[in-house]
């Protein structure tokens, strides 16, 4: 049996040596996404990109402390998102963060 | 010439280390897509995440097995998407992998 | 204070080992778009993957020159995503590329 359902996928858009609170950022933000169990969670690094300011991150330097992108995909569903959009606005964790949210559907086979 | 037809993007979300059949999933299916003329394929390792069961794979601890994100992304048009979860539904292939599909646009310039 | 705007995500996926004039393609793309003011520029690099050729590319092989899949992502308003557009439509820069357009939502917070 197949099952569809609408939901969204947040993406935040950061840089690797990112800090909050004396941690990682994009650890801290999973370890905070675990605990308030949100669910699908996905950080991918980048291996060369830039933002706004326009700084080219990368990795084709031989650097020991790079500042690679990296991408922090949530898929959960519209309630959770809207949820965690809420606790975003209250906290400047994200600083100068990109963040860009899509409709999708969420794809269910068999029981679970 | 610009052409731009509607496209969907299937997305598979898995572990690393999952298995079928005896094979490492993520490479099986790679060749399945493959044998199956299914175009427009890409797989990406992430570094750190966690799904419904909550359970963080992460590259950041030094263990000889890692079970890193895999997500593989297929490009193709509706028809052949639908084909694709049709097969899907027949099959335990993809045990309990979270699956999201999106609508786009595929952009094509020039004659081929 | 949160701010939303609809945006476009572009994707363009290539080889790692694509060449445009003289230089590494993805190299020339992102330095192309910094200096065209093009903003949230994200490159990553898949694992394994193929097009249309059915060619697999793969890192599972230990060869020297690999040609991975890479994906050049742009995050920017409808209006310079047109504009790009425009401007991949009057250069052969691209070859034979998959080229993907979204809409997303851009999410912002605070004053910026």
């Amino acid at each position: 049996m197949l099952k569809e359902s609408e939901s969204l996928l947040l993406r935040i858009f950061i840089g690797e040596s990112d800090k909050y609170d004396g941690k990682t950022l994009y650890q801290y933000l999973v370890e905070f996404l675990r605990k308030n169990h949100f669910s699908g969670v996905t950080v991918l690094r980048g291996i060369t990109g830039f933002g706004k300011a326009s700084k080219i991150r990368s990795s084709d330097l031989l650097e020991i402390s790079s500042d690679l992108p990296i991408i922090i995909e949530i898929v959960d569903s519209a309630d959770n998102i809207q949820e965690l959009k809420k606790i975003f606005s209250c906290t400047d964790m994200l600083g100068s963060a990109l963040i860009t949210e899509e409709k999708i559907k969420v794809i269910r086979y068999g029981t679970d």
